[in-house]
């Protein structure tokens, strides 16, 4: 995967039961997936695992060391499964207290009446934490060390990415084009898998593919440079002219 | 998360970087999950990695021993970047040779002429793999030991779950059922707290959920025997009635 140096990489950690279970689709990785490739960090491992506290610290340490940041979503509400905050404080040895800055914030979002004990929980996390502010509500996320603790709710987590774009130090942006073909993976493997080896920069993949009752192959090119993906291009599009493959163009 | 014995479960690795690029929304994690749901298996962990041989061989030998199944998707197609089959190879020390009754039924589907070296591929598996049928086209999935290694198409794959259900051992399946609530979690995040501690044989989820531009939680108890999940569950309806909260109805 790694290419160039001076790539940045992240692990994703999907905290949650009614992912596992199939109850809830998860939608969380492909947006932060997205975010992070333009700021030219690229994922390379996602785990989803349940609400139990012994399996966030150890996947917590598992990544923690092999990747540049660790995102984790989910579990980071006011209710008895959200156990996010104080496992990632356990993980990494610090301790679980209340944020000034986040009680605060709750504080003053629900008033002092009404900031109770479910409540105050959503501003208790690792020691030195920095916050990662909600426009959309008033629970914060926070991020330690390079652990970034996001909510599992995709339409909050989208709306505080942006907040923290200008926090993460990516590298060269993974630049990607796409070629449809109306053909079968089989047709053309033994010749794209020499024009990988002839452009070993840039990472093929090919994905068969059914839209509309049609089958074919999209063929995937990857590379942090513009001109290397459009000379590996180049000799797929002699590949599709000379076996005569059409084209198709969903856009 | 095993509140009974006898229970099992299982791991899915999903091999692929078009998932971990955001670029393809995995669906097969919920189509998986939901079909061992209704055999008694229950997912406990998921890890999405890139086709790098030795991502897929260090996820199989972490994860082999701690379930009872493995599940991978992605990776068993013709081109160069179909790597499954070797690497799961490599993990479990088999050979990876030609399975003869896959090379035979992969033959009569593509037709003697049209069987290239491609296409041969696919009939390569760890030795002494069995079968796993797929219904809508020539290319088999395979399972060896433990581990089932099953297409990264969604269309293909649910297809070929159907053929595997009597392969698979289950214990007594998992029942849900569902309170939808219109309010906050953190005004009931106290109360069900409390009835989580009385009903420690069932598994309570608190999800917020944001639907037709309203907010609500819904609560999730889930649990091998129905009648514990009815006695939880008259507990939350008896907090809803004294708390004054609505019961919200989606179907």
């Amino acid at each position: 995967m790694e290419k160039t140096s001076k790539s940045k990489n992240a692990a994703i950690i999907i905290i949650g039961n009614e992912i596992l279970s199939g109850r809830t689709q998860d939608v969380n990785l492909v947006c932060i997936s997205n975010w992070l490739n333009k700021l030219g960090v690229t994922v390379n491992e996602v785990r989803v695992i349940p609400d139990i506290e012994d399996k966030i610290i150890k996947s917590i340490r598992d990544l923690k060391e092999n990747f540049d940041y660790i995102f984790t979503t989910g579990g980071i509400g006011p209710t008895h499964d959200d156990i996010t905050s104080e496992s990632v404080s356990k993980a990494l040895n610090l301790k679980y207290e209340f944020n000034k800055e986040a009680f605060e914030l709750l504080e003053k979002h629900y008033g002092t009446k009404e900031f109770n004990q479910a409540r105050q929980k959503m501003a208790k996390m690792p020691e030195n934490s920095s916050l990662i502010k909600n426009p959309s509500s008033g629970a914060p996320g926070f991020y330690v060390e390079n652990v970034f603790c996001l909510p599992g709710v995709p339409i909050i987590l989208k709306a505080m990415l942006g907040e923290l774009s200008n926090k993460i130090t990516g590298g060269k942006p993974v630049l990607s084009k796409v070629i449809n073909l109306k053909t079968l993976e089989s047709k053309i493997a033994v010749q794209l898998e020499k024009i990988q080896e002839n452009h070993q920069e840039v990472e093929i993949g090919s994905y068969p593919y059914f839209k509309s009752g049609k089958l074919g192959v999209s063929i995937v090119m990857r590379s942090k440079e513009e001109l290397l993906i459009d000379k590996c291009k180049k000799d797929i599009l002699i590949l599709a002219e000379g076996e005569k493959i059409e084209l198709v163009n969903f856009d």
